[in-house]
């Protein structure tokens, strides 16, 4: 028979895997329930379904808290760990929101979704992750960099050649840098384009240098994580 | 002179391979004859033309089904089979349509497609894919989370921001989620789009972290296969 | 001094280098020309110029052709040889157009083009493309086939969800693939999207799938790339 | 003590620190001036604000110069190094612009972003991209070729299938160029698109090929940059 503790702070027993896919689920439930209530002309029903499933989800969250508080070895240590005040912000908002609107507080709850990388089996990709990371982060902080520098010089570019043609369009060198982001990750929305002649051939050879800057990182983690993977194995 | 078993079975005899590719072209053309039928405004002989390729090829597909039971070692082993089952889904669609409408249960023939992979020459390449998917298993299953967790963060964000500016398009998470599909697979098609700043400098921020995660999983396909590739080599 | 022989089949002497660049210049020169024409409202004065250039151009080519094929050891080994045959294809339509429409005929003077990669720097460069698309090729291949299946699969899927609620856009599975094609490649025009619930559900999945497969061949071909460099290098 | 030559020159003391970072600053606030400055109906004492935070970064950047030209061991040297260049290009237009508009002159400042490279955090990083890049270049160059005759050959073939269609977008060549950079580069905005069936069969052909050349660079870069530091451990 586990103790209290083996089954909260373990998931090698059936009882502690039941009470980390109970926890698990709620979670997600929760979340899904966070983004029905923002559906427009919800019926009063479902409101009060919400909010009954409200109260009971912050209920088991709350006793979890206790709980988890209770069997750890040092309180003061669990209470300023990472988790533990992660779970603290996934229960206090709801017991702030008496008295202030708990609207844009309750997004804390979203936090407890880190909770999730705790399961087991994903330790290892999640340390190879880490050690990718770490192989990779001097890159990636360069191409940030350098991704801020392309994505200014190509707003001022766009600005110089576009204002006089879409005054309202690339009104300032701010608006272009909202072209110049839609542009450089390909996601081209269709609002904001360059219509003039100069603006599309400068267009042509931002992408040109773009293209090849913007999708590099993801190249830098895959290859980061291949070495990663050889190190393991070594 | 081969066995019927040998023809139907195998594809090293020249009899063998051209049962094979008559088969895959009846498949292809039962896929064009499926896509051609929801033309509008079909002129009634190509209707009928249709119709009669049809029964031609259950025809044809129920013949190959029985010879491949008659010759099957052990009957009950083919029947239940991926590819035995596959093969009487390809036909028994036909069969019950003389009750019911056939329209949704006609899609049991594109299952019928997967029987290509059985094409010889491409078998070294699908177990190398096959190995290359249980390397990168791990990794491409936190990716999936990662992305629905990104997904989810970005819709909930974008709502926040562009909800009150554009109650309409953003009127729920559940159609932020859209946008966020939209946008983060850089797809980008000009539906939706943030209008405030706020939401503006949100779209940069979760296109910054969010290009690196989506495009990371072809990274990690291509690179799992040229490591699968050195294992076999060695 | 070197021969006639040495100045246009190879580049390693002076004058040789010479006339492999004004070759070269010429054939970009007549392309530009070529793209001008198109230009509506053109000039009188240019079309005349543009026509003389032309005349020009085809006068040199034939020159090159008769001098290559003088100085070639195997006359018919020559003409019958892939760049034989794209020299002639690239002055012939000048002379048959005295009689027919040359618009599409004059196409053809884009196998030209094909000689740049003659360029001896780029050389090594192409034999190792040339090894890499061999390392990769069955992949590359069988990629092909799984993303026309894809596209296909999604193609009959959006119709199922969208035929009804926009019967226009989606008109058939023929029309469907078209916005398949547009969305898997994540170009997203924005002229045909899902508007249903049930067809944004279905993007968001093909997509999931779709971005892996559609992004991979690039990586096969990088990570084959790599592979080709370190067997020169052993 | 450190020197006033070991502060300017080096960031290896904590004076020299604070003097690189004080100077990085001014360049990222006077870039964020310079784009406000675009801002349309700017308040007139804002319009004031940046003329004298203009005036008080030249102030400084004239002073950094002059002191930098002062400790150096060679004037010339400096005054001629590229960073000797840049920061001279970054005071000049000021003190020229008083007889003429400086709008166009003042892109000079850009030219001293490049500085911020000098931090010695990214040095490494900085020769590794140097290292990959020379590993990659005839690659990369090569793909430009590839890259600029797909571009052509898109733009002749849309013209030819959506000239007769939409005369308008696609007027010339040239103003399918304008597409096919759109298009291959997956960006898509949506402002020119084929409608005729073969301009979208031919579409859908070109983007297969042209998926695999525009997105093969970035991982070219990323490869020869895993090469790059697998030859620094070694």
């Amino acid at each position: 028979m586990p103790t209290l503790k083996e089954i909260v702070e373990r998931s090698n027993t059936p009882i502690g895997r039941i009470f980390d896919l109970t926890i698990q689920l709620l979670i997600v439930l929760s979340l899904i329930a966070f983004s029905i209530e923002t559906l427009p002309n919800l019926p009063q029903r479902w409101v009060r379904c919400l909010q009954i499933f409200e109260i009971l989800t912050v209920a088991v969250f709350t006793t979890e808290y206790v709980v988890r508080l209770f069997v750890a070895d040092h309180k003061l240590t669990f209470a300023t760990s990472f988790f533990g005040v992660v779970d603290l912000l996934a229960i206090l908002p709801f017991y702030l929101s008496f008295g202030i609107d708990l609207r844009s507080i309750r997004a804390f709850r979203l936090l407890r979704l880190f909770r999730m990388f705790k399961l087991a089996r994903y330790n290892q990709a999640i340390q190879r992750f880490h050690r990718a990371f770490l192989i990779a982060r001097e890159e990636l902080l360069l191409f940030l960099f350098v991704t801020m520098i392309l994505l200014y010089l190509a707003a001022i570019g766009i600005y110089h050649f576009e204002h006089d043609a879409q005054p309202d369009v690339f009104a300032s060198v701010f608006h272009s840098l909202w072209w110049a982001v839609v542009t450089l990750t390909t996601v081209g929305y269709g609002d904001v384009y360059p219509i003039t002649i100069g603006g599309r051939i400068f267009t042509f050879f931002i992408l040109l240098i773009g293209l090849g800057v913007v999708s590099v990182p993801a190249g830098l983690v895959a290859s980061a994580l291949s070495t990663a993977r050889e190190m393991e194995t070594e």
